[in-house]
């Protein structure tokens, strides 16, 4: 038989996260307080983190070890498969090489168990009961309230009220999990009231939930907050995944990925792949690996946004992060890649795209479904729309390799099924898909909202 | 660590499948043809599958090689990984070993890709260029549009109307894998245009589908039928399932376990898991070890059934088969467990419980999604509401060796993901699930519909 599937065993699950604040040739922007403009000391994330993810928010450690009871919950799933997509290659008729590590395995079918269970372990460990998240399409929301349990925490869900009305299945898992979901806004905050009483149909947002999320843990002593991405120690966790691929590449025969490519909404799957990977670019010797994010056109973060100052949440809650930004009062157009729709990015992505580490590339919805439906027909697995994107970049590099002639190694990141999408694809097959531009005077206009902010 | 996950290499994948039909004390009764009365040979068979499918339905080997080609479809998620259900054990409180194997990891999020990369091999090889087949839940007609897909085949999916409306997504998926589904009756077909003439807002039913499927595949020379469960072969292509698990348990240091335990619709996720250790009831010295089926109470084949010829189909087009049945014309009632409401039972299920190789036992869905729940939050893994009934019957067969202080081994096979079934979850948490009775008289009612038709 020809090897499809590379299986790792237990022992080969990662005994560290890798950090790769500790590589970059000049170091990260520190977040800044949005009243005095100071750099946030870790004191001032305390009421909404343990302390031993602040240091992790905060480690020049290159190597952060993994806790042995997060390893043995992770155990149920990774180390996850790594494929050499054999039919797809076949169908695009290209000498390239193509990989892809698939993280749908995860009892919630995403990568984002991989951070929720380290995040409920360390709230655990320092005595927290209840911990409070936003989600949008629900893949975090679900994951969280799933870690909560298995660490006898309570979880609150605050889900984006459009999302909460059309994906109502989501409440449904959340609620297996044992998690509580309301639809943000919600009565249950100051923030949520407020803008309840300005627009009782509100259809909420991302950055709502955020700010209606940190309210409710910054009230109470027994609840922290927590984050699908974005953050450090968020994308830190996630470089499990990239880990292990570097060792399933390995026992396939190959040395390292000519192209790494990855799904970039927040930052945490396409850092958690990436990473890895781009330690030998930055550190050592291979100077024409290509790192490409993938991000939707309506939502072009990285290829469209500024670098600069901005607030993680739509309210300005947060502490000032510097990163990519949109402007925090952008609102994505309703794509059905949820996920993707966030207007900022991760500052590691952020800093590692500055200094020409990685580039990115954006693609609009019907495009990346097109490549998502080729990908089902050919390797079998029905990608979510947010894969999509990864698989739209895949295809386009082995294009172009078909077009050279060159066969390269081209490596992805396929972080979850779209077993709760279909009506996405559903809406594909049947045109009502829509093209949504981003244009030059959106972005002037969201970054006016910006201009009192310090600059980076 | 402990171990929780026992994991096999691509080699460890059966070359052979067992049939347990050459292992039997007594031999099978032959499926007879309905007009004369007389076993129905291969030939009758001819203008639905391919030969080499008809010879395993009849095959007396007890091992039959699986085409290299199948296995290397099936190394895409095969060996499925065995779990030890370590938390579940101590949320019970229980000295029982709880195993179970994950089907889930497929494609498709169940154990139908076993047998459908089989039958559309088989079918290609014949050189067919288009299969047809009925679909309930949506499960098969799933799996079999993939296997088609990767085969290049046409797949026509009859879908019982009824689910068609109510599960649009599943058109979706179907579409995705690139086959096409109609709402059963359909204008397609002599039996749905007659069914929809007496009766246009019809909504259908499984027996109604098969009748449309069997119907186009007999019409044209280039198409073929495909079942998803009940028959010889299907159960056949299975036990894969079992023959992994009986490995892993082995490298777990387990020897055989105590107790076997199946949710059973048609039989074929029961069978794949169940006969390769039932062989060594049968066969071996195994005696003291238990088999069990679970089924739903609303659909009580196994537990309320007669066993006697009936047909396959609701109009009487099929061969007569000799099973437990509860009369073609019953239509179950509409339990989320789509999956389990067929009126008869695999001959070769029933054989063995005629036999008293194997016992039965039937669980409402109520109990059943609570043990689907509990599973949930202590394992993980959200089951279909199909397998929630294995889990049931797990956690009693658990529940009971608490009470006498035995530390039985407990080996269960989970069979699918309910990813796509959260609408019945969402029912379960309003308070929305009925409790549906089966009466004698219902069976009364049922079986004077049989009266004319040959006994055993």
């Amino acid at each position: 038989m020809d090897t499809i599937k590379i299986q790792l065993e237990d022992g080969d699950i990662p005994e560290n996260w890798y950090n790769i604040a500790s590589d970059f040739k000049t170091p990260m922007l520190p977040p800044l307080h949005p009243g005095t403009g100071e750099p946030v000391g870790p004191e001032a994330l305390a009421p909404l983190f343990p302390m031993a993810l602040i240091q992790q928010e905060v480690s020049q450690e290159r190597w952060i070890e993994i806790p042995d009871e997060v390893r043995q919950v992770l155990a149920q799933w990774r180390p996850s498969p790594l494929y050499r997509a054999r039919r797809l290659e076949k169908a695009l008729d290209t000498p390239a090489r193509i990989y892809y590590k698939w993280e749908g395995v995860s009892p919630s079918g995403s990568h984002k168990p991989n951070t929720a269970v380290a995040q409920a372990f360390y709230n655990r460990e320092e005595g927290i009961k209840r911990i409070t998240t936003e989600t949008g399409a629900g893949q975090w929301g679900t994951a969280l309230s799933y870690a909560c349990q298995l660490f006898e925490l309570e979880c609150q869900v605050y889900m984006v009220r459009i999302s909460f009305g059309q994906k109502p299945y989501r409440k449904a898992v959340i609620e297996t999990y044992g998690g509580n979901v309301v639809p943000s806004p919600s009565e249950l905050t100051e923030a949520g009231r407020k803008i309840l009483a300005d627009d009782p149909d509100s259809p909420g947002s991302l950055g709502i939930a955020i700010s209606e999320a940190v309210e409710d843990a910054a009230m109470r002593e027994d609840t922290h907050y927590a984050l699908g991405s974005v953050l450090n120690h968020v994308l830190l966790h996630q470089t499990v995944i990239g880990l292990e691929a570097e060792k399933q590449l390995e026992r396939a025969g190959e040395s390292l990925p000519d192209v790494v490519v990855g799904c970039f909404g927040g930052g945490s799957n396409f850092a958690g792949f990436a990473f890895p990977f781009l330690r030998h670019k930055i550190t050592g010797d291979q100077h024409a690996m290509r790192v490409v994010a993938c991000e939707p056109a309506s939502c072009p973060t990285l290829t469209k946004g500024e670098y600069r100052y901005d607030f993680g949440d739509a309210i300005g809650m947060t502490p000032l992060m510097p990163m990519h930004t949109l402007g925090h009062n952008f609102v994505p157009a309703k794509i059905h890649a949820g996920g993707l729709r966030y207007h900022g990015a991760a500052p590691l992505v952020s800093h590692a795209l500055r200094e020409g580490d990685i580039e990115a590339r954006a693609y609009h919805q019907i495009e990346c479904f097109d490549a998502g439906v080729e990908f089902a027909r050919t390797e079998g697995i029905v990608p979510a729309p947010e894969a999509n994107h990864v698989v739209k970049g895949a295809i386009d590099e082995a294009l172009r390799c078909k077009e050279s002639g060159e066969s390269k190694c081209i490596a992805f990141n396929l972080c979850g099924h779209g077993h709760f999408d279909m009506a996405a694809y559903q809406a594909y097959f049947a045109g009502q898909l829509e093209r949504h531009e981003f244009t030059d005077e959106m972005l002037r206009e969201n970054m006016q909202a910006l201009s009192e902010l310090p600059t980076v």
